[in-house]
C-alpha cells in the first residue's frame, strides 16, 4: 500500500489517530531539529526491520531514499540489523528493499 | 482466511492443536463468566494488534462485532495502541479493520 | 519505580517525551469518550503483559484497580493472555500482579 | 519465495549479509557438530514460528524435512509453541505447514 | 524464582491458569510421546531465549539439563538463536544459563 | 553488567558466540566504512530501545557516547522510538539512560 493510500485509510478508520499522526508524529516529532530527517529515517528503518513491520518498512524505505539515506546504506543497516534482531528479519528488509530500489530507479 | 477454513487446516496439521482449541481455548476459557465477551474481545483485538499478528486479527476485529464491540470501539482500540505499541501496529491493524468493517458493512 | 518517580525520570531525560505523555497520552487520548477508563486499563495490562513489558505493568495494574477493574477481572486477564501470548508472558504478570495486590491489599 | 530466489536477493541488495550467510551462518555456525541438523532444525522452526517469522518460516519447515524432521514431528513443534509463544502464532504456522507438505507430497 | 515459587505465585493470583499448566501443558502436551522431553526442551529453552524471556528461561535450562539435554548443547542452542534472533538476546541467556551452570555444579 | 564482564561470562558459557562476537560483529562488520561508528551507535541504540533489550542497552548508550552521539540525541531517539514501538520502551530506555547518564556525568 503507498504511503497516501496508507493515510486515506487511516483518516476513514481512526480520524483521530490520524490527526496524532498528522500533528504530533510528523508535524511536530519528525520536525524537530534535535534529530536530523537523515538520522530519524535510518533509526525508523532499522526499528521497523528489527519489529518485522513488513508494510510500514515499505513505506520508510522510499522516505529514507527522499531524507538522503543511500542505497548502500539502506542495506548497510540491514546487514547491521541482522545481528541485533537476528537473520529473518534481514531477509525480510531485503526483499522490501530490493522492490523499493527497483521503483525508484536506484 | 476465513476463521472456519483457519479451523480446518488447524485440524488437518495438528489435530492436538484443534482439539485444545475447541476444548480448552474457545470451550472453557473463553466461556468462562470471570471476564464478558466483549471485555474478551477487546482485550484480544489489542493484543493481536500491539503482536502484529495481522491473519487472526482479521477473524478477531469479526468476532469482536459479533461480541458488542462497536465499530467506533475498535477503532479506539487501535489509536490508544498506537501508543502501547507503536504506530506502525496501528497502521496495519487500520488496514485490516477497514477490510472488515466493509464486509461487514458497519 | 512508582509511577511517580518514572515520571520525573523521563521529566529529566525527555523533557519532550515527558510533555507528550501529559498533553497528548494522558490529557488526551485516555481523556476520549469512546472507550472508558475501564476499558483502557483492560486492554492496557492486556497488552503491557503480553509484550512482556515488566516494569511498565506494575504501574497499570495499580491504575487498572483505580479504574474499577478487579482483582480477579486482572488474574482473568493474565489467563486469556496466556492462549493469545504464551505461559511465559502469564508467568511474568502473575507474579507482578501479586506484589501490587499486596502492597494495595486487595 | 523459494530459499535459493531469496539468496539471490540478498545477493543483489546486500553482497555482505550474502557472504556472511554463507561463510558464517551455513557454512559455519550449521556445519558445528555440538547439535546435529536436526536438532538445528527443530529449534530454527520453533523460533520461526514463535517470533511469527512468515516468510522464512516456509523454508525452514522444508529444510527440517530434509534434516529428517518428519511431518508428525513438525506439527508438535507447533502445538507446543502454542503455549510458549501463543495461539496466533501456532494458527500462522499451521496454515504454512500445510502449503509446505502439500508442495511436498508428505 | 524457583519454579516451586512460580507455581504457588500462580495458584494463589490465578487458580484457572495454575490449573491448565497442571492438566493442560504439563500434564498433557508435555506428556505427548510425539516429541520427546529432549526435544521439548530444545525448542522450549530456544524460544525463550528467542523471545528474550527472562525469568521463565532460567527454569527451562534447570529443566532441560533434568532431560538430558547436555550444557554444551545449551550453550549450543544460545549460539544458533544469535542468528534467528539476534546477538542481545543471546548474550541475555548466556548470563542466565552461566548462574544455572554455576547452581547446578555442571 | 558491565561489557567486559558480559563478554567473561559468553566466552566461558559459548567460546563460540564470543569469537563470533569479536571476529564477525565488532571486528568485522562494526568496522565497515559503509556506515559511520556513529550512525551505527543511532541505530543499536534505536533497535534495543525498540525491542526492550534492556540489559544490552545500557553497553550501547554507552558505546553511543563514546562513538560521539550526544546525551540529547540519544534522548531524542528514545522519544521517537515512542511513536513507533511504543510508550514503555520508550519509558524503558529513559530509565537505563539515566543511569548512564549520572555514571559518565554527562
Amino acid at each position: 500500500m503507498t504511503q497516501p493510500a496508507a493515510r486515506t485509510v487511516m483518516q476513514e478508520v481512526s480520524p483521530k489517530l490520524a490527526e496524532l499522526s498528522a500533528d504530533v508524529l510528523f508535524g511536530d516529532v519528525w520536525e524537530r531539529p534535535e534529530l536530523s530527517k537523515r538520522d530519524r529515517s535510518l533509526i525508523t528503518v532499522a526499528t521497523l526491520t528489527a519489529l518485522y513491520r513488513t508494510d510500514q518498512l515499505r513505506g520508510h524505505i522510499g522516505r529514507a531514499l527522499d531524507n538522503g539515506v543511500t542505497r548502500d546504506e539502506i542495506s548497510e543497516v540491514i546487514t547491521h540489523m541482522a545481528f541485533y534482531a537476528g537473520w529473518p528479519v534481514a531477509a525480510n528488509a531485503v526483499r522490501i528493499a530490493k522492490e523499493v530500489f527497483e521503483e525508484r530507479g536506484v
